[in-house]
């Protein structure tokens, strides 16, 4: 009988953190033995979180505990900059890092500094890094995967929320040349996206009944659409928020290129094509258009493409729960690709379809 | 290796029935074989529910087909009325039902007509079906799993969704005879409660942003609550409905009974032994109020008891998800129980924490 | 041609503050010119609550703002004891005091020390205060009107959310002598009541889809609803938490009298009767239940009453705005009835109809 | 004394027709004798619309009633294609005609056949009646109010709720010549703009904690945006539903034309200047966001503007309320302007703050 892999969760107090805690709870694989948070340390995660009343998990701990140092693998969900204090020590104590924060995920580290305002202290780490986005960056995942048999501790940068649900939209488009200029994203999110953090602009009554945009043409997330996408300098990305709790969606707007020739079924089969190996992912057939709803509390993405013969455009729009395929699922999808296991192992197959 | 049972689920296109494919799909003991849907006859479940999107589940096809004479289950997810004409065929024909609707509750086919306005026209199996509340009602499964392990069919009356987390707060206190005179229940539920039939009063604009009462001193649960909790002619019952999908909130107020002592701790004691070996209900500490985002998605549910000293009462609360433990998932847990199962077997041991 | 009166807000930047300036902005007979809030002295309202954009409204400016001193009649928005801090300076100085707080509202300054954890420093003000509640009270405000018409400073001190929906819809039935026993009030808010200030509770992902009793037993609206009812000591109140905006249904259940006879139509005919004069209520027909949006934005209360004789027992039902019928709406109808206006003077008829 | 003008609403059960009878009830200049309804004709306004308890409104008609005849001024609040049958008759009959629906928006005939379906049966219409958008078509209202005031009947065609947001949003940069190629425009609105009718997509249980995007490449406010802006074939137009009753927010990506020249600051002068003498336009401050919830329930938008000079685009947000600026509101504004009254008159200055 094979034996479950030790797995820590650092930040399990936030959003991020306890849905890690929730997707490795009975994970066939990974024994989840110790969760931390400076602010919760000593405290049980259901005085926090209700919803783990009656189910075994560990109580919290501070970011010190050197438990985390005989995990196998260790999902980092704590603000950036503290990703940066925590990953080199573990890598370098044998523990593979799979990081949720941004501060492994630009390969430049003077991007990094200048998008997150301070300097980067593992620049040499952004080198060898796997980028967390299976279906677009399988390749490094693959690579981790075969240092991560052979004995080594890796790191993932796993993506961003917007950057996951924009990117798996526009790829398949992007990647086989079919568009030119500027890619105008416009993405909305629930409020999940803006943490735990209670604030005005969290306040149920603030958030209730409300649209708007924020973070226009500044928003950090945009490098890392341009670095996906390989196109810098090129998109102009506009979060907006909206009131629903959990749920993403990303809609992108592409020029068709002057030397390209698509049609709605030609397009169609090239994003079906794209992600035909792809479980998480599912193009809708038919044009037809993702609803956030049909993702949450999955690690699945639903996506939806429309050639617009009339002004020679391409819309993509990517659905995705920014908590789960945003991010802790995306995280436990990478950590079973590195580790050897199906990618979707432990992983919830539906949420309420209702 | 053991073989799978063979199910089937009669109603799937209702927020009822496609909960039950969610919670089926995957099960460890049952292979769901047959959905079937009168409306929908002949289509893929995504169409209706694109949560289904890239998952392998059967077509609908018609209530009629002679498949789910096949299976060694089947779920009755049909309106009240139609589970009459369907369960007697199903039992002959060998095949154990599970009946969500009201049709098989109420003990006394009087009390049926009287509330439900139309003559029950199998009352012989209220005699012997089995109430499907388990945690109040084990001892009606255990005859009937006995029964079904002797290669019987059985018939099983689920519980519905007020009576279920009315009855799971106010049962400890009441079978303990601390309580007496009227039991004032009111109780407010989310919208997948009226069910999936489009109307004024399930559109967003009707419900959001609005609380109101309705089937005031009228509503067909009240007999129901009366029956679990043996107390005829003294349950006043106001159901209410709220802006959100999923979700069950009642708040049970009991006056003390003149003879009964009780203390703060005393009354949460007597609810924690009440529920110790009921592995899905938990009472939350110290005087806790249990929230319905707890508890969504989940068969789960959580109680709170208070002792009001001041005017001498007991305010008891329970949280459900209407959908899981108020239909569903109850259903399956019913299942499992009279199939020799873990009662938890292939059901969710956690929703969304946030 | 007459000249406005001149008013100030004090505690204008919370929830129940700025609704007072949105019905004061553009009042026919009052003249807004101080709004004050420590925290925000110095801003423009606009910065805090966008919707004021393009509106003349002045600026907020200290407490200790001497402006307050010049103004007929001052309005305060500020919590429970602060009230007693300013209320009794305000009316020395001439100023008519129109307190939405909690700390003029009970008689007894016991009472007021037992549930509010700290003495009454002005009692003396609690015999003449004008309990500010019109359509139960309006002899008491009369004497205020004549008060004021007479030159002298007056005291109002307003009910509170849950005790102005909650005794408007008992009211007609305990004051005809109707009930006996226990009052048992379930009633639920939206978020607003739950004030300006952030926290976990209030965050969006908290709050939105999600039910929850809390202070159960315990709530300080206890005894101001026992006081209005005359019932001390026979009130059980439990407040819900709901996912909605603006918006409170009380849910009151009173036990016929032994000696009472009622029919429907009695019943229904007893209330209409009782608020005949009261333009801002309305009694729905036919046992019809009022939807707490049909009164968002206003200060009007809708109540419907249902008489279940089954068991004997009367359920009346009460939705307001908690923030306009609930607060700021009641305080300028108090103000515009002690100062000679029509009670409705400058109050919208109607909000959003959906 | 002046006399009021008597008004009519035709449609007045829809979302649109209820919006008018709130801001036409106690307009000081309307005096609403009409609304008719085919589906709710001898009914009570109250009935369908439970604000309207206590108030003075007329009984529902049907929309044969004649007394629309004897109105100054009938609102159409019909769907597209109804207008058409009604218009032309009132205008004949001297009655001044205020449509709401789409007939009246498209110059051209030919576009409104291949946008709608239909041929456009009074296309002679469209060579007269005014543009209703007054602060972009103030001259063709102008023009309108010059000869209502000659006693001739004039016919308004009232723009839709996205071009209404999406034109304030982009017009002074377009009109300013400041952009080139194509026009993202990315909108979303809450549900009330999907209308009364109750269907899958407009129930609570499908449109609560969802986003998505629909009618890609294909919404007919498409050729009226690009009518609006001069732009034809140039805008890309993708509108999105979002959880919450009112409130739509349009957000316009413009490239900057290669002969342009602009900073922040520039570009915010040259939007205040623009709308300096609109009173319903508001322009934040300092590359401000509008928020839906500031504008819900009146007829004013908010509007933001910021230059993303990295990539060398604007991005202009415009925020309304869908039923009121993007549809009653804006015709109350336009009747009012057309018969001579200050453009606001009758209209709330404000909506609930929070």
């Amino acid at each position: 009988m094979r034996m479950a892999l030790s797995v820590g969760v650092m930040g399990a107090a936030g959003f991020a953190g306890v849905e890690l805690v929730r997707l490795l709870y009975g994970h066939p694989e990974f024994d989840l033995k110790v969760i931390t948070s400076d602010a919760e340390a000593g405290t049980q995660l259901a005085e926090t979180y209700p919803s783990f009343y009656g189910l075994d998990v560990p109580a919290f701990t501070k970011h010190s505990d050197p438990a985390l140092f005989d995990c196998d693998v260790v999902f980092l969900a704590v603000p950036h900059t503290a990703a940066l204090k925590y990953a080199p020590g573990l890598l370098q104590a044998g523990v593979t890092v799979v990081d949720l924060s941004a501060d492994y995920r630009l390969d430049d580290p003077q991007e990094y500094e200048k998008w997150y305002g301070t300097p980067h202290t593992s620049p040499e780490l952004l080198k060898t890094r796997a980028f967390g986005l299976p279906e677009l960056f399988g390749d490094q995942l693959a690579r981790a995967a075969a240092d991560h048999a052979a004995g080594k501790a890796v790191l993932v940068g796993c993506a961003g929320c917007y950057p996951t649900a924009t990117s798996l939209a526009a790829a398949p488009a992007v990647r086989a040349g079919l568009t030119q200029g500027l890619v105008v994203v416009d993405a909305v999110s629930g409020v999940t996206g803006a943490g735990k953090k209670p604030s005005q602009r969290t306040h149920f009554c603030s958030a209730n009944e409300n649209l708007e945009a924020y973070g226009v043409g500044s928003h950090r997330h945009t490098p890392e659409i341009e670095q996906i996408l390989g196109k810098p300098g090129q998109v102009l990305f506009t979060p907006h928020l909206a009131p629903l709790g959990r749920g993403l969606l990303s809609t992108v707007t592409m020029t068709l290129a002057s030397d390209a020739k698509v049609t709605a079924e030609s397009l169609q089969k090239l994003y079906e094509d794209f992600y035909r190996d792809s479980p998480l992912v599912t193009v809708l057939p038919g044009g037809g258009q993702p609803k956030t709803s049909s993702v949450v509390g999955t690690p699945r993405a639903q996506v939806g493409v429309v050639y617009v013969e009339r002004v020679g455009a391409i819309v993509a729009t990517g659905a995705i729960d920014n908590l789960c395929k945003g991010a802790a699922g995306q995280a436990v999808q990478c950590a079973n690709i590195v580790c050897g296991y199906p990618e979707t192992a432990g992983l919830p197959a539906i949420g309420c379809p209702v």
